[in-house]
């Protein structure tokens, strides 16, 4: 085995630079799963972080899915369950047979053993809630009654929580003496007796503070605070756009009901832009991981809506079928006018969506903003008509052709510049995710006018 | 003024809600806007976070930024400087003038003065720096020797570390002394007689330990570490990927610069994945701020090179001049193929493309995503063959042209599912942001494949 050793060591040395599964170390990985070389995989698999576990189970085939499990099984690391998402965690699950995973569940973060078990089927829930220490089971079966991705959900109930009165040496005294401390907490919540939350301090000022100062004095504002109802999406927001290290989770009294740290939000947030992303690209609610069935009747649906679109603009193409037979040129230029209008509609679809989700698109800047892209359709418009004008000109030694097309095309980017602005913040108004609605309305438009525009205008002028 | 009373103080209330710039407080600046009300403004801004105070200034036109500078002006908060984006920090800079815009630069931590400062020409930033107290001047400057978007850049110098020997008490005691603190920190680097971090200490688990217990007992690993010329994408996944509180910044020798916490990084979190949005909507380095001159030319030359493949289909459409002539029905449905070939390429390309930003994509999955994609177009290219099919049939009244249509659209979805995968693929893989190109390239191809599949089968078998 001399030849893979010099790999072995560094993909070992890399595993410490910047993240854990490096493509050299993947590629190790790989070749000890080729070779069934369970010794090999344990020594390159164990000392990674479980988000990099979870990421290796993600990306292997089932079989080798197996293989690593098995060579994880005597120590593995509960939070990859933690890391994993469906449906490669029921895949987990089922290698691992109930009992163990059960156990595994059991010895999580109580906000962790809640994700986890909230995506499992009803029927498997008890089972293996009955596996969580007894402690935490409770903490869990009340994060489970919140609804799917609302704060509730994501929420730590072990918060870490003082009366405003007390100074930083009692705060100090009673962390070193609490046994329910959460692992990892960054801020200390000042409350009233009735348990609301007057305030966050950073642990950081405790620290710097003498025993003697009062917790009043380390306040600065307000905490960041949400209902157990609120949307993660919502949440998300909030750390994007203040940055605190915990946001207060209160119920509808106001009280103190736990706390969302940054570190429980990374994936969330991440989660929450990768949806917009796979919204606008005609993909919403699926995943690299499922299955064939899946993702074919998920994109199915999606597609059929898109046809009728098509078939519209269709329609529009077929009420020139005189003039197309008269003068062909017209049939092999027309897709060019619809799918430049396509592309510069997008454009600015595209940054009005962004601009709604980031909240930077507003009433205070909405009328100015569906000015400037009808501003900048034109002039694009403008540049685009008169090189597409001389070069149709040329092609088909027509310049009334060029003519046609440069007026078309000016036409067409002038509408969907517009559109690309209007219809995202149409959909938003009447509460219509524009992520997902606004791609497929667009088009439908700059097809529309695209091929009306250059047929109606060649068949008037040309014929 | 009785009747805006109660918009006041709802607005007012609502501004303690989850996030301060609501859509009613919105409107009652607004109101005070067009008004002219400075003292009505100045209620209502004044009490604003920084942040949401940065969205109102980029969301209000040239006239009305003026005037709300103008009722902050007794009490700018300077942070607010450091949430703007260019182009609006130029135009802030000059409604406030060059000496308070440099007394405000001068006010900020000196990780903020690094990124307002980089973003000024290189003529402004000396006067700039001038006002920089003497103190953060030095470290400014090494800041700004980083390159953009790096580690180094984003870092804060006065990172928080202590010797690995030392105990909670001493590192408790050294915070109480010490006066050179951030004022936010998360986490304390162990580090050797040599300044490497060995380890980061959460400042939970100090609080939480007694003074006798050893840093060296609380380390846990090794601390995520990047070199300062990391680029700040790499930061950030690392953030998303192990959630650490603070990340340690070394030098070539591997000696602790500096930390970036998390709270640095939540805004280009945000700003990285909304990147690939934007780049995968052709409107890379663009943004809702921007000029009309800027966003106008920024977006030709993106559609200039759309053009470009439009044309190359259209030299397709052509070669089959003939055929059409004879069938105008293929000119009228020859957009279908291709429109539904582009949408079905654009899901696969979606998911591909984030599946290889999040690093979920790699060489362990690439072949199975690959024969997945194919297998789902297939199978989504025989339904909407199914669809199509007779939907052209009884159109045209002509089952051959339902058949060849038929045919046509399972071809091309096959091909666009492939392409769909192979295309992010191939041009990561050739380092070429797959982001920005791949939708362009599989465009191209489905266009091609579509006019041509459908245009040669047309005159094959209808001719």
């Amino acid at each position: 085995m001399t030849e893979t050793a010099p790999v072995r060591d560094d993909a070992a040395r890399e595993a410490h630079d910047l993240y854990g599964l490096t493509p050299d170390l993947l590629r190790a990985i790989l070749e000890a799963l080729d070779r069934e070389d369970a010794i090999r995989l344990e020594a390159l698999v164990v000392p990674l972080h479980a988000a990099d576990i979870a990421d290796l189970l993600e990306q292997i085939a089932g079989p080798q899915r197996g293989l690593v499990i098995e060579a994880l099984r005597p120590d593995i690391d509960p939070d990859v369950l933690a890391h994993l998402d469906e449906p490669l965690l029921s895949d987990v699950r089922e290698r691992l047979g109930m009992g163990e995973f059960s156990r595994l569940v059991g010895a999580l973060d109580a906000d962790d053993a809640v994700e986890v078990i909230g995506g499992l089927d009803d029927g498997l829930r008890e089972e293996v809630l009955a596996a969580v220490p007894a402690a935490d089971r409770r903490a869990v079966q009340e994060g489970l009654g919140f609804p799917d991705d609302s704060a509730g959900r994501l929420m730590r109930r072990d918060v870490v929580a003082a009366p405003m009165f007390w100074n930083v040496g009692q705060t100090i005294d009673h962390l070193r003496s609490a046994t329910d401390l959460p692992d990892e907490f960054y801020a200390v919540f000042a409350v009233d007796p009735g348990h609301k939350p007057l305030g966050m301090i950073g642990l950081g000022a405790i620290l710097r503070s003498g025993r003697e100062v009062g917790l009043g004095t380390l306040v600065d504002g307000e905490p960041v605070t949400v209902r157990a109802d609120t949307d993660q999406e919502e949440v998300s927001y909030l750390f994007q756009q203040y940055g605190p290290s915990e946001v207060a989770v209160v119920d509808g009294a106001g009280r103190l009901l736990g706390a969302i740290a940054f570190d429980d939000m990374v994936d969330v947030m991440s989660e929450e832009s990768e949806e917009d992303v796979l919204r606008l690209g005609g993909v919403a609610g699926t995943d690299l991981h499922d299955t064939i069935a899946r993702t074919t009747r998920k994109r199915f649906l999606w597609l059929l809506v898109n046809l009728a679109t098509a078939v519209l603009a269709s329609v529009v193409i077929g009420a020139f079928e005189g003039a197309i037979q008269q003068i062909v040129a017209l049939a092999v230029l027309m897709p060019i006018v619809a799918s430049m209008g396509g592309n510069a509609g997008t454009q600015a679809m595209t940054v009005a969506v962004r601009a709604l989700a980031t909240k930077d698109l507003t009433r205070a800047n909405a009328a100015r903003v569906i000015v400037k892209e009808i501003v900048v359709g034109l002039l694009n418009g403008l540049l685009l008509a008169v090189v597409m004008g001389v070069a149709a000109w040329l092609w088909f030694r027509d310049p009334a052709l060029g003519g046609v097309i440069a007026l078309a095309m000016v036409a067409n980017l002038l509408v969907a510049g517009m559109s690309g602005a209007l219809i995202p913040l149409a959909l938003d108004r009447f509460k219509v995710d524009p992520a997902v609605a606004a791609g497929v309305v667009l088009t439908t438009v700059t097809d529309v006018v695209g091929f009306f525009a250059f047929l109606a205008l060649g068949a008037a002028l040309l014929l």
